[in-house]
C-alpha cells in the first residue's frame, strides 16, 4: 500500500487545550513514517481544505510542535463554517476530493465539536457517496462539554478549573472589602444551552455558605423574585454574595437575561452581558454595590491555568486518533471513558461518528441542587477530577511561552481557486 | 522600656499580594519578641481598631501565618474608610487612643495606598496632638501604582503579570477565529484614574502588529474617529484587532465611554461597562463581529498568576515596616527604589508619611507612543521587571490552597461600643 498523508484540521471556537491534541496527532504520526507521510493541517480548519492552503507540518521542528502542548488557541486556524449535505452542496465535496487527491491524503482527522463531527461523518462518506475512499477519525474538543458518548470533553476540564480559581480568589477579594464597600459580585462565563462551565465555578466552595452562593444555569428558568431573596439573604447572613451567571440564563419564556431591551441613540438593540444585566437588578431592588466580570475568551485561552488531566486528554485523544486510523478504523471518535472517579482512572473508548453528530449531552438534572441555585455532591464527584492537576506553560520575562509556527504553506497543485 | 504591641490593618481595595505584606509584618514581628509583643490585626482595616475588634495573630500558626504569602484578598478584611481630620472628627482619634491604650498598642502598622497613607500620617500625629506616643509605619500598596517616591506599588505588578498574560492567551484564540468569526476583542482593565493597568497589556506583543493593536488609556482623550480607523486598518491588515481598554477611558471633555447615557425600564441611568460601550460602537460604525471581557475583580485577585517580583516586595516592605519601626523611625512608608532594570535590581528605601500622603502618581507621557495607542519602549523597561517571575500557589485538588485564618477577636476591655 503506498504511503497516504493526513489531513488535520481544528473547527470551531478554539480552548486552552485544542493545540496539545495537535500535537497528540502530529507526534504520534511521526512515529509512523512507514504509514502516513506528511501531515498537512487545514489553514484555518476545513477552509484550508477547500481553498488548498494546507500548512505542511513538516516544516515545523520537533521542539515547535512540543511546544503547542502549553500553547493556547488554534494554532493552525480554526473556523466556523459547516459543510452543507451532499445533495445541498456537491460542488464542495468533489472540491474536497481534488484537494485530498491532489495531496494524496488517505486520512482525515477532524477535531471539533457537535457540528465539526458531523462533518467529519460527512466525508467519511465520500467513499460511498463518490469513490473516494478516506479514513475518517473525529478527535472531540468543547469547552461547552456537550458531546455525547463522552464523559468529558478535552478544553473543558480547563475552563472548569480557571472559573473555580477565578471565583475562590474574587471571592476572597470581596470578603474583604464588604463590611464597608462591595456586597455583590458576579462573574460571567460561557455556556450557552449547557450549564457545565456555570457548575465548576461551584467548586470554589464547600457548601452553601461558602461562595459562590448562587449559580445559574441555563436549565433552570430565571426567577428574580427567588433570586434576588436569595441575593438578600447571603449579604445579611454572610456579609456578601457571589454569583455565577450562565450567559445562556434565561426567563422561563425563553428571553436571555442578557437581552435588555434598551435601545441605543440610533435605535440598535443595546447589546449587554447578563452580568451587568444582573448587577443591575441588584442594585435597583437592594440597593447593594456591586462589581461584575465578564471572562470571555480569557476563561477558554487561560492555558496558564489549565487542568493537567484536561491536556492529558486531549493529548491522547489525539494519538488515539491516529492510532484508530493506523488500525484501519474509520467514521469514529476517540472518546474519554471513565473507569472511576475515586481515584479518578478513565481509558479511551471509541464511539462512531454517525452517532455522536449533532447531539448533545444535557447536564442531568440531579447535577443541580433542588433551590436550583447550586450544584450537588454528584456533581462535584464528575467534576473534581476533571480540574485536577497543574500544567504551567514554561515562562519568558514573565509570559507563558507559545509555538510560533513556520506554517509554510504547500505548493498549489490545482489551477483553481474556491469561493467560500 | 515596657513591650508594646502592634496594631496591623489592611486598607482600601486588596490585591493579590497584600497577605505578603502582612506575612512580612507579622513573620519578623515574631522573631523580635523582646520588642514586639503581641501584632493585632484590625477586623476589617481601621474599622476593628474603632470596633475594638483586634484578631489576636499569635492565635495563628507558623504554617498560617506563611499561607498567607499565597493567599489573596485580605485576610483580616479591608474597608474604605478614611478619618477625617483632627478638628472635623476628634472623637475617632479619641477613641483609637482609647483601644491603642486599653490593648497597650504601640505600633501602628498601615497597608494601604494614597488615602491610607494619609490615614497613617494623621495617627502619628497623635503623639504631638493628643499625647499618645506611638510609632507609625505605613506600608505601600496599590494594584493603580499611583504612589509617589515609591518606583513601583506591591500589587501592581501582579495585575500587570495578569493582564499581559490573559491578553496574550486571548489574542491567540481570535487570531484562530478571524477568519471566519470573531474579528475584533476588547479586554476592559482597571486604572481609573491612570494606564499602567492598560499599559501593561501591551507586554503581550512587541511591536504594533503583534496584539494588543490598541491600549486605551484615561491619559488620552477618545477620539471616535481616530479609534474607528485603527481597528478598521488592523482587520484590514492583520485580520483582526485585540484592544486593551482602561475603565477610566473618557472623552475629550471628560465623560466617562463607559456611561452609555440610556436609561432602563424604570428610568435608571443604564450602567455599562467600557468594553461593551467599545464593542457596540465597532459593530454599528464597521459591522465587525466582536467579542469583550470585563476582568474586574479578577486581575486583582488572581493570585494563581502572581508576579514573584511582585510577592517578593510585597513581602519586603511588610518586614521593612517592623524593622524601621524597632529602628525607631516615625511616620515614614518604605518603598520601592529601582537601581537598575536590566538585570533588575532593587532595595528598599524610605518616604516620609507627611509627603506621600494623597499625592498621585501619574503615568509618564513619554510611556505612551505618539499616536496614542501603545506603548514606548521607556514604558516596557520600566514594566517587563515588574511582571518577571511565577509564584504559584500550591494547589489542593486543583483549587490553590488558601490560608483558612482562625480570626479569634482579643477581649473586649472598653466598656463602650462606637458607632462608625
Amino acid at each position: 500500500m503506498a504511503i497516504k498523508n493526513a489531513f488535520y484540521a481544528q473547527s470551531g471556537g478554539v480552548t486552552a487545550v485544542i493545540n496539545a491534541s495537535a500535537c497528540g496527532v502530529i507526534q504520534t504520526a511521526r512515529k509512523h513514517p512507514d504509514q502516513i507521510g506528511t501531515v498537512y493541517a487545514g489553514r484555518n480548519g476545513i477552509i484550508g481544505a477547500l481553498r488548498e492552503e494546507l500548512i505542511d507540518t513538516t516544516e515545523e521542528s520537533d521542539e515547535t510542535i512540543e511546544a503547542l502542548l502549553h500553547t493556547p488557541g488554534g494554532a493552525f486556524g480554526s473556523c466556523r463554517y459547516k459543510l452543507k449535505n451532499f445533495t445541498e452542496n456537491r460542488r464542495e465535496y468533489e472540491r474536497l476530493i481534488e484537494v485530498f487527491q491532489a495531496h494524496n491524503i488517505g486520512y482525515f482527522f477532524y477535531n471539533g465539536g457537535g457540528d465539526s463531527q458531523d462533518t467529519a461523518f460527512k466525508v467519511s462518506q465520500l467513499a460511498d457517496r463518490m469513490g473516494y475512499p478516506i479514513t475518517c477519525i473525529g478527535i472531540p474538543k468543547t469547552v461547552d462539554n456537550d458531546l455525547p458518548f463522552t464523559d468529558c470533553c478535552p478544553g473543558f476540564g480547563s475552563v472548569a478549573k480557571y472559573v473555580a480559581t477565578s471565583i475562590l480568589e474574587a471571592s476572597l477579594d470581596i470578603r474583604s472589602m464588604c463590611e464597608s464597600s462591595t456586597k455583590v459580585f458576579i462573574m460571567e462565563v460561557m455556556g450557552r444551552h449547557a450549564g457545565w462551565i456555570a457548575a465548576s465555578g461551584g467548586l470554589a466552595g464547600q457548601n452553601e455558605h461558602e461562595p459562590p452562593h448562587i449559580i445559574l444555569f441555563p436549565e433552570i428558568p430565571f426567577n428574580r423574585d427567588a433570586f434576588l431573596a436569595r441575593v438578600e439573604h447571603c449579604v445579611k447572613s454572610y456579609g456578601y454574595c457571589v454569583i455565577v451567571a450562565s450567559e445562556g440564563a434565561q426567563y422561563e419564556d425563553g428571553r436571555f437575561l442578557a437581552d435588555t431591551g434598551n435601545k441605543d441613540a440610533f435605535g440598535h438593540t443595546q447589546l449587554g452581558g447578563v452580568a451587568p444585566a444582573l448587577a443591575n437588578m441588584v442594585k435597583q431592588a437592594l440597593g447593594y454595590k456591586y462589581h461584575w466580570a465578564v471572562a470571555d475568551y480569557l476563561q477558554r485561552a487561560a492555558r496558564h491555568i489549565a487542568s493537567a488531566t484536561d491536556v492529558e486528554q486531549a493529548y491522547a485523544v489525539g494519538k488515539a486518533a491516529v492510532e484508530m486510523a493506523l488500525a484501519g478504523k474509520q467514521a469514529v471518535m476517540p472518546v474519554i471513558v471513565r473507569e472511576q472517579s475515586r481515584p479518578y482512572r478513565w481509558r479511551i473508548g471509541e464511539a462512531p461518528l454517525s452517532e455522536v453528530a449533532n447531539q448533545e449531552k444535557k447536564m442531568p438534572i440531579h447535577y443541580i441542587s433542588d433551590d436550583g441555585f447550586g450544584i450537588t455532591q454528584d456533581c462535584r464527584d464528575y467534576l473534581e477530577p476533571l480540574i485536577a492537576g497543574e500544567s504551567f506553560p514554561p515562562f519568558d520575562n514573565g509570559l507563558p511561552r507559545v509555538a510560533h509556527l513556520r506554517a509554510v504553506l504547500a505548493e498549489k497543485k490545482l489551477k483553481t481557486a474556491f469561493e467560500i
